[in-house]
């Protein structure tokens, strides 16, 4: 099955790549590296998920939502052809939480067990997850993501 | 214009580089990449911003002071060859903020921009702006920067 | 004197390295890069530090024990081979605290200052010392770590 197909099966869409609410650049390629800038939970334009987590399900799907832009910015960065991709290298995935909120880790899962799903072995990440009192726009969730490209 | 010259015409200048507060280095190279560490908006050895932002204004006005210190920084490095950096590659903004800040990208374009005046498109970076509920010296903003060199 | 020799002249033993607690890797080679997942202050399964950071001491401490973890990895990483590693490159070092909380940097140099003390010159990093609201399972400190490897 292809990326898309995967997705789709669970209920998932590439969404159009979002652009950056501000001066930088949605990606960018150093040698095999793709450096993408911090992806927010935006859907059709909006964030489907505000202020502090409230739940480790609404968080997750907060994480997945950042990671889908993501996808769809590598994507486009690869002119379409997921072949390209070589592997999934880490990200930082930052959540909005009350004060000693301590589930970042559950909630970054949202991110790295679909990038298991969708890309196997080549899915698999280090990352850091860890707490903050507030992020753009008053997501829930920011993802930064490196990724390593073929040839 | 050289970078000095378009600086002074927005009233700005290159401080000395700034010593590192603590047990590490002000920036390293590897392969072509130079990694600094965390800048903080200091100015003649005071911050310019302490606490948490109280207006876009003076957030941007600390994260240009962060990113004037870490030019001065690359500078240094490049033996104050401009010629040889190649572009700006990757920010990381941390913006120190009250619960439910959600300013941080404009903040962060404080450096953003500049890079872009100073640099045109070799200035063109991904960023990350995240909001924290402290910083080091209770700096309100901390910048990271990667950039990458010529030759 | 070995790495381990230093270690134990401090009272300081390398753990064994911890299993990731949730889906990623412990760490992953990216040509001469070992980029390492956040690591928490764990030791024997447990957390040394949780909560906010109440002490210097404390969170220096905990600062010690994420390093040692890191550590841990990376050993195991180059089969045991200490002459294998460059370099240690660049920290970022999440420090939880308090609103306002302000000694970040000092928290930090308990991993950086070590780091010199085992490895001399190829100790010396390019770090970054933020504050944060929480962090996974209510640890005190989380600490990301790059290394380099030889040849």
């Amino acid at each position: 099955m292809t990326v898309e197909e995967k997705l789709e099966a669970m209920g998932l869409t590439l969404p159009t790549p979002p652009q950056p609410i501000a001066a930088y650049l949605p990606c960018l390629r150093m040698g095999k590296l793709i450096l993408l800038s911090g992806q927010l939970p935006l859907r059709d334009g909006r964030l489907v998920a505000t202020g502090p987590v409230t739940s480790t399900e609404a968080g997750q799907e907060a994480a997945r939502q950042c990671l889908l832009n993501a996808l769809a910015i590598i994507k486009q960065d690869l002119g379409g052809d997921w072949s390209q991709l070589a592997r999934i290298v880490r990200l930082v995935v930052y959540v909005h939480g009350s004060d000693g909120y301590a589930d970042q880790a559950q909630v970054a899962n949202g991110a790295s067990e679909l990038l298991v799903e969708l890309f196997g072995e080549a899915g698999r990440h280090v990352r850091s997850a860890v707490g903050v009192n507030g992020l753009p726009m008053n997501a829930s969730v920011e993802l930064e993501l490196f990724a390593e490209v073929t040839g």
